[in-house]
């Protein structure tokens, strides 16, 4: 019996993993008022007691899968190796990067929580903060990616448009697939700001 | 009696303007669950009889309004002259004129109904030529505004990009005021886009 604890734990883990995963899928396939607990227990096949346990409210489950999600893509970023050299070559394929982290199903679900919390000020309270967690984790990560100077103000300004522009390409590929003029438009700005960022 | 009808006719103008910039408000306001006909209605102070003669379902609404807005704003876009100069200073007006052209209001009112739309096929049926068309305008526009050469692949993905911004800062700017941080970024990018059309 000494090793069931364990397991348990593993198995506990896993349906959680599920559930989180199951509400993301939720929320971008299906949207906000579609996404109710009971929609995403059937979904995940988890009864709707096991997630109260994890999750008292509909809202603590959305962020929480938001903020789980966010972790996830952040340490996927962390896993990428430092830039062994610089150049445009290696900005093009940091920015591309960036646009694809930001982009996405994670965009999409977190996109309806937004425009929910834009009109309701409530969820806007808890959505904030962690918004601004995940777009500082972006900033930081990217200015290690590109192996640039954030502390002059320029290049900080020029990567924060950088993730501007990801998060308004991510924001165009909602409604239809646009990635050929996506590709087009993220290699013309990688060459402009690999061009600033060895002027700088 | 013989001018009756065209006051009649102002009236009847004045009252539908009213209304589609009653729809735009709520939604931006509200959100889309809570901007009904009824509600838009009694915040506009039109009868539901009103409102359903000039639009037949809430849908057609929403859509009209967004038209609507859409067209006022290219408009505005048109009654700017034509740069007398070029340079950094005149690329710097533009931008930050088109970062507010695509912001705003009107900006969060389309947000409510591109993310209902991205999970509700039938609304996204409607809702994409329109936003192609809107932004297709708008493109022409900038092309005009920035004097520059759209034959040319890459001023034209750099446009692209630039309208992407813009719609990235408008929505970093649904949830918090960043209007500070997006001067910053609005003049960072506008030195860059400035070199390379002078460099094409």
């Amino acid at each position: 019996m000494a090793d069931l604890a364990p397991a348990k734990q593993d198995r506990s883990r896993a349906t959680r993993q599920r559930l989180l995963e199951t509400t993301i899928r939720c929320l971008a396939q299906y949207g906000w008022e579609a996404s109710t607990v009971g929609f995403i227990a059937a979904e995940a096949g988890i009864s709707r007691g096991a997630i109260q346990h994890h999750f008292r409210t509909r809202e603590a489950l959305i962020l929480g899968a938001l903020e789980h999600m966010f972790e996830e893509r952040a340490a996927l970023l962390d896993a990428l190796p430092e830039p062994s050299e610089t150049g445009a070559a290696r900005v093009h394929a940091v920015v591309a990067g960036l646009v694809e982290t930001i982009g996405g199903e994670l965009f999409r679900a977190a996109l309806q929580v937004w425009t929910v919390a834009a009109a309701d000020p409530a969820l806007r309270v808890a959505v904030v903060p962690l918004e601004k967690r995940f777009a500082r984790g972006v900033h930081r990560r990217a200015v290690r990616l590109l192996g640039a100077d954030d502390a002059d103000p320029e290049v900080r300004a020029l990567i924060q448009a950088t993730l501007d522009m990801a998060r308004g390409l991510a924001l165009a590929g909602v409604l239809t697939d646009d990635s050929r003029r996506r590709s087009r438009v993220v290699r013309a700005w990688s060459a402009q700001l690999a061009a600033a960022l060895s002027a700088a």
